[in-house]
């Protein structure tokens, strides 16, 4: 699996805390090895996040400040490619865009943004795919999921977080959690 | 296709705005027929979402205020399953639940909650089905999102709106809309 960054653009505090709060949960669970929050920090969320990155297990980081072009520059400087997540783009249905993503075999920063992003994001500059999970208004979170669920095939899905205090055991039927005394104890 | 339906339950004016509109927006893109947000009204929402339909063409419901113990009741007397989207489910990935669901050739409502839900909803008396979009905690946006494409297989982001307004041209770089002047000037 290629390594995934998403870069979460236009946050606006209060209004979208627990959007971006979302964004980042998802970002986690679907597989990616963290995300920056660009041109503005919010130490809540951030909070939030490593707290429950803390307890339920594995790698990810929340960085956040970083200007976007800053961030982009970096990111493409070590080889990586740029997904641009947008209504505009090429719908992943009915296109070869997940293919050609796939097929680079490159890592992958996932920009999302929020209702107007610059103009610059769909330039050659910035991304290298502009990509639609469908080309209906709906939400970036949405997108975010269904994008990366895509791209890893759905594998990520099941995969095991290493040093979780919590786990929760899959049913049919209500609910079941398992506790990981050594690493509760570790914490207190 | 099955018809489906959402309900939305445990919106709390203000601070799930956001979300829940997400929530009905996701609801319509991946192709649902309507969302029921249970238990409570909120204009705001309902008004946003219906102007959007009425934009961007289909057909699709906001109804509100319904108990959500009538909702279930009403659909299971059609002869719909329910499925409670949960963390503490089957996960998609590693059981066959989709199989099942899709194979049971029935409509379906999909229950999406928030932290903390009754547990009734896990009962028999209201779920078929309890599914886990992976079992880490994420969002409930982005579990419906995977969910519905899941169901569809994908097929429902390439479907085309009866009387849109207005639509995307899906493209590589830059921005394309078309605006259907027929329908717009009905509308003033």
């Amino acid at each position: 699996m290629p390594r995934i960054v998403v870069l979460r653009w236009g946050h606006r505090p209060q209004r979208d805390t627990r959007l971006t709060t979302h964004v980042a949960l998802t970002a986690r669970a679907l597989g990616a090895s963290g995300i920056i929050l660009s041109d503005i920090e919010d130490r809540k969320i951030r909070e939030t996040v490593n707290k429950l990155t803390r307890q339920w297990g594995g790698r990810f980081f929340f960085e956040m400040g970083t200007p976007w072009k800053e961030a982009v520059r970096n990111w493409r400087s070590t080889g990586g490619i740029v997904v641009h997540l947008t209504a505009y783009g090429e719908n992943i249905e009915g296109s070869n865009v997940l293919e050609d993503i796939r097929g680079s075999m490159r890592d992958v920063m996932v920009i999302v943004g929020s209702q107007k992003v610059p103009r610059e994001f769909f330039s050659e500059d910035i991304s290298d795919f502009n990509v639609a999970i469908g080309n209906q208004p709906h939400s970036e979170c949405a997108s975010l999921a269904i994008f990366l669920y895509c791209l890893s095939e759905g594998k990520t899905l099941a995969r095991s977080y290493q040093g979780a205090k919590i786990r929760i055991i899959p049913q049919k039927r209500g609910k079941k959690v398992v506790e990981n005394k050594r690493f509760l104890s570790d914490d207190g």
